[in-house]
């Protein structure tokens, strides 16, 4: 397979794909749930011949469970792709539409980034999520997802590939790559490929900004905080911190630190370690050492992302002590202030630097199915273009139209005409 | 100076630059206004200073162009801050508001990006312009601008700056790097510094962003291309062609390539060739020598910026084959077509992948004055984040605010509740 040919071929059906009508986009998305239903057996063989070599393999028990791919991850899938093809078209919208002189209109108009490489882990509902939003967002994607997954992977793209094309999308709206060498060739093809999502580690997602020329729009660490206020209801912060350290630990949005104001940590620390029991490994400084069971927190703890029930505490003398620890050791993920305090909760999350900031929920509800978006391609901790989960406005773009009548520069600049400047609603 | 330290302080106070009101924006951009009318006689005395010593240096002609700062720039720039003012808060727009369940309501809102390093040619304006559109968007600035403009920059640094914060900016809303090596150093600040915005040659730009870590936005080249159609009327093409070649041969949005459709050009060349007269120099492919006086055009024209009066032409086949120059050779940046057939046009605007898409008029229009934004940081050629003239959209991100009652996603996972995605208008 020659990469970069491949990948121009798709660019170029990326403008086919582009001035697709939502009808097409959307019957194709109701093609796709349609076969996913028709060959379910079909792909859930496929999904035991994988999960069985994972057991071979001895895969970690985290990766075997993000593997399966059953009923329940279907009909979620299938729900996803129903509530795409309800949303509103992220295309072809008129961000603005301005009269700038007679016969001089300037509409900036919504349109697809164009070819998006997205590199994810083990689950194959990713791969069904991933494809759903280009098409919906008129995207062309090409797909590296986990080996382990290969043989999952293999019949979902077929599947989804095939009812795609024949309900009228170009044949390059998506394609798969099956080998790790494959990840190397799509990061050389910066002349087609506009955007990189990689899933992954850290590590990972380091490598590939290192090693392309290719924007990146990804996640570098999920070092989210939760922060124990003096105002803070106790009753509410202990379920919180529980939820979100453990309702699911190796995910980015899962807490690894919690910050407790020094006036509440006396009565908090030891009825968070009771309620918790054994679930929670605790890492504390010196002063929560004093107020519960744990081993003592190096600095190193308060930059690490343990993907694990470990949770580092830390006891702060003030609100600002708690936001300047969150922006220096955090990742701009998502953190949240446990307090019954409205002003308070305003300046934390206007001073914390971060996508996601909640005040008096779990840190997990950073999630763009939880936030309705219908599915997510990744969370940004990045600042620029697209911040947290990243749904369909994530991959769009837009351009600036300029209709003319035989205008030029020249009459403006000398004052023979001037600009009129209304905007057109 | 030490940059790290002076960033980091510029750092924490791009906090208190965010939460700011827009009265107290405003009325900075206000004082601003008026402390430039106030003390122009000195800046013009040091500007004339900054011209001496560029004629002195022998500085090319254009540089010394646009080192120029008159009463006529000044009302320029006063009329632009004015502007600004006038304008709608970029800040803390409720982007959406989505009530998710009960007593828990999510607000995308927008928040500045933070602290922004903009490194910009000879134009002294351009640090008017720049700090202006910083200050209404929230933004900490670190300016470094062209070293023949020393003086000027100077004093107009020194005069905007006290006036913002005897306004009530914080001492970190800007600074101004005065030496070369300050360049480096800047890059280096990537846990301070959220944007750098570097203005300046291709060359450099790609410096920049092979040297930092902080997200780079700006243009790599302006190679602008007009197609004129087999549908065109002619008397608009060439007035148009001779205005995006000749109004301003050195900004970036100025025409580098003519293409003509074969069915025109017999008509339309040596019209034009007539009309420019000695005002352009033609370097032609084949078929175009034979119809008007111009040198052979070799194929590195085709991907040269020449910022001089210098145009090459190349005569092609079909709407196809000018997409597809178009997006080879470009630089996404602004490219136009002339025709009279709307589907050939809407064809062209849908299928070039650029920034900037026109139809029957003069590329130069791209600029973000012309297009109403008040002022521009610069002009996007990347896809993400902005695209095309930078002005206050582009110095804005969001963040997710989440405001919960306890809620944690064990329920939501569990069935125990559902989430209601109900917006909020």
């Amino acid at each position: 397979m020659d990469y970069k040919k491949t990948a121009a071929a798709i660019k170029a059906d990326s403008f086919k794909m582009a001035s697709l009508s939502r009808k097409t986009r959307d019957l194709a998305l109701q093609a796709m749930i349609d076969t996913l239903s028709a060959h379910k057996d079909e792909i859930f063989a496929a999904n035991e011949e994988d999960l069985k070599q994972a057991a071979l393999d001895q895969l970690p028990m985290p990766i075997q469970n993000r593997l399966k791919f059953d009923d329940h991850k279907l009909s979620d899938c299938i729900s996803g792709m129903k509530d795409l093809i309800a949303m509103e078209d992220p295309l072809f919208q008129e961000l603005l539409k301005r009269k700038l002189d007679d016969d001089l209109t300037l509409i900036k108009t919504t349109c697809p980034i164009g070819v998006i490489g997205v590199i994810f882990e083990s689950r194959p509902d990713a791969l069904v999520q991933i494809s759903s939003l280009c098409v919906k967002s008129g995207n062309c994607a090409i797909l590296k997802g986990g080996s382990e997954a290969a043989r999952t992977n293999r019949i979902l793209f077929d599947l989804l590939y095939k009812a795609g094309t024949q309900a009228g999308l170009p044949k390059g709206f998506a394609a798969l790559i099956e080998d790790r060498a494959g990840i190397d060739e799509l990061l050389k093809c910066h002349e087609s490929v506009d955007l990189i999502i990689p899933r992954g580690s850290n590590q990972f997602v380091q490598y590939i900004m290192a090693n392309s020329k290719i924007p990146v729009m990804g996640h570098a660490d999920g070092i989210c905080h939760v922060y124990v206020d003096k105002d803070a209801d106790l009753q509410k912060a202990v379920p919180i911190v529980i939820d979100s350290k453990t309702q699911y630990a190796a995910a980015c949005n899962a807490a690894e630190t919690l910050l407790v104001h020094r006036a509440a940590a006396d009565d908090f620390l030891p009825a968070l370690a009771e309620a918790a029991g054994s679930s929670i490994e605790f890492r504390g400084d010196t002063a929560s050492q004093a107020l519960m069971a744990c081993t003592p927190a190096k600095d190193s703890d308060f930059e690490t992302e343990y993907l694990d029930t470990i949770l580092s505490v830390k006891i702060v003398d003030s609100l600002q002590d708690a936001v300047d620890h969150i922006n220096h050791y955090g990742s701009h993920h998502t953190d949240c202030i446990i307090t019954e305090n409205p002003e308070t909760a305003q300046r934390f999350m206007s001073d914390v630097d971060s996508a996601g900031v909640y005040q008096n929920c779990s840190t997990r509800f950073a999630d763009g199915f939880r936030y309705g978006f219908g599915a997510e391609v990744g969370i940004s901790t990045g600042k620029l273009h697209a911040r947290g989960p990243v749904g369909l406005d994530g991959l769009v773009t837009y351009k600036y139209k300029l209709f003319g009548n035989g205008q030029i520069v020249s009459d403006y600049a000398s004052g023979a005409r001037s600009f009129k400047f209304e905007d057109i609603k």
